[in-house]
């Protein structure tokens, strides 16, 4: 038992240090070669320290999903900042007033109308935004599929409005329901090919689209080549999770993110253990649900950080965890006693984090810092 | 369209103060009815001027998630604390200290390994705990059956030990599940019936145990007596919810939480509407997916808070919530366009509040406040 972390009360959200800047290492080494910029999606941690050092592997500017990140980034000195949610006209002043004190903050649109709702704001206050034009390549969620004539018409409102037209981008979401490598690589070619279509389209339609943005961890991971792509996002490579687990993008000893809680109970003729890491730490996120492996709220492991075989948290309250022995144990007491701790495993490291207002962060020599984090909007 | 709302950004929790006060004063009268005291749960609300109103409508002492709550609390005033979730022994210096400064903090156990911990805590710092024994009422979670051993050998650790056995106590968790009057008149009266035997089998073995609390929301709303009962902690009654109303103990017009939310976008030819509250803003929190109704992730309403009916958060990402009206409509996006507002009413009160810093209260001139809330442990 390291003395740093039997310090800590429960429950807490643990961040090992060391296999996080190699999840860094990883995907930035794997842009370098694509020959692609990498552009964090810094949601998954809001948290400084995290994307500094993404930043310091060589990451060229931040993607952002509220403005309350973009104002912490640029407060940081980060000046280049893609706000990659469909820009809701009423976040238009607060948009501007972070351009007006330098930050390069670029905004996004999917539609005729929100394109005018940024002309026409711009236009009353003397701006030209830089928007990107979010493009649908797989059905899950926002964007204009490339085939839509809206494409050339938002390219050409933005452009005769005034505003500069940085690029087009695209994230394949649907990435999240796979599991098979060759699945992977036809999606992230799928994605990488609809975006580079979508700026084509524009470009003969005679306007400029200098940039093609895509990206996801499972397809950033996959991509066997990103020809016209000119940045990535993606975000969660940095922790990783059960989800990325069974995706298939990451090993189980890759996971950077885990709850630390404290064993408060036992129902021994359910065989369950009960924890104080319930909903609120873990959240209530069950992204493994419909994966090729349900964990629960979350995998077991000892404090230390090694996997219990079988052993899930099957069931959450507010403040109670129910861990399930995939075995059961006639010692289960005894094996796991009232303040004994251990190590859960998140099925997603975005929502997991959210719960709490700081990481404790582990580093080499087993020291602990403690990196605050983004709440709210 | 009211100028105070107008003026908020979105996603931002919304409480109607009105529906709130009206909320409070139905449990309050129901317990002055029986004869109980209430002890109000505030992991819900988190928030003191919602405490402060269940105060003032006669509610004695608060009930506890965390020591952080209790902390907060007694900060302002509530000595009356009852931390109720079995102790992990690495918090009794956290309970400690807030019993050295003059809180009236009690403390629970459901074990002879749990009660030792606090004895023997207790007799190294020259201190006498107030204790609580929990009892498993419906086998959902924690506690000791009434026909355990254990139960006297625990109350008798405790007495022993020098601490002050307070009473028992019990959580009708599985109330969630039902959805019939009759079913939660019954689980009311085994929750009732149970935790006084619980308190005869104590006092028959010699040992004080004065109090009896019960209680979840359904139950206490569904008990028809609560004799031998000393008090009733309920928690999720002040704001109500999705998972409430689909158990049937609240009308739809009683819910006083809501998601302000703006649209960002429209995917017509799937009949989406994209807003700019996903999972981020409403939780996960899927709680009404085994209900007899399944709300998604959150009932959708006009601006003025009118039910859209069949109109559902059918989808969630972490910025991004997608709605599915229930009937096609050709219109929608003239009905919904770009930049106008929504309100979504949550599942569950207790998971949304805890994704945002702060409530913005409505009061019923129209004007809105701002209520902060505890975030982490």
């Amino acid at each position: 038992m390291s003395t740093p972390i039997a310090s800590l009360d429960t429950p807490v959200a643990l961040v090992d240090v060391a296999q996080m800047q190699r999840n860094i290492q990883r995907m930035q080494q794997r842009m370098d070669t694509l020959g692609v910029r990498l552009r964090p999606h810094i949601k998954t941690s809001k948290c400084l320290p995290v994307i500094t050092a993404q930043m310091a592997a060589g990451a060229r500017g931040v993607t952002v999903s509220t403005l309350k990140e973009a104002e912490h980034c640029f407060a940081q000195g980060i000046s280049d900042v893609f706000y990659a949610v469909a820009i809701a006209p009423g976040k238009l002043p607060a948009a501007l007033a972070l351009r007006r004190k330098g930050c390069n903050l670029s905004v996004l649109t999917d539609s005729v109308a929100g394109a005018q709702a940024i002309v026409d704001f711009a236009q009353q206050h003397d701006e030209r935004f830089e928007v990107w034009i979010e493009i649908d390549c797989d059905g899950h969620r926002s964007g204009l599929a490339v085939e839509d004539n809206a494409l050339v018409a938002v390219a050409r409102a933005l452009s005769e409005g005034g505003m500069q037209l940085r690029g087009v981008m695209t994230h394949a979401g649907s990435s999240y329901e796979l599991d098979r490598l060759e699945a992977l690589q036809a999606l992230a070619e799928q994605e990488r090919l609809l975006c580079v279509r979508a700026a084509e389209i524009i470009r003969e339609a005679g306007l400029a689209c200098p940039e093609v943005s895509i990206g996801s961890t499972p397809t950033a991971l996959s991509a066997l080549n990103l020809d016209g792509v000119t940045e990535v996002r993606a975000g969660v490579y940095v922790f990783f999770d059960l989800v990325m687990h069974n995706i298939g993008v990451c090993r189980a000893d890759e996971l950077a993110l885990s709850v630390l809680t404290t064993v408060i109970g036992h129902q021994q003729d359910k065989g369950w253990i009960i924890t104080d890491a319930g909903w609120m730490a873990m959240s209530r996120d069950r992204g493994t649900q419909r994966q090729r492996q349900d964990f629960g709220y979350g995998q077991v492991c000892t404090e230390a950080g090694d996997w219990i075989e079988g052993a899930l948290v099957t069931g959450a309250n507010q403040e109670h965890g129910i861990i399930t022995l995939g075995t059961p144990s006639a010692d289960m007491v005894g094996r796991f006693p009232i303040g004994s701790r251990l190590r859960i495993l998140p099925n997603h490291a975005c929502a997991t984090g959210a719960q709490f207002p700081d990481y404790h962060a582990l580093d080499v020599e087993g020291a602990v810092h403690t990196w605050s984090r983004l709440h709210g909007w």
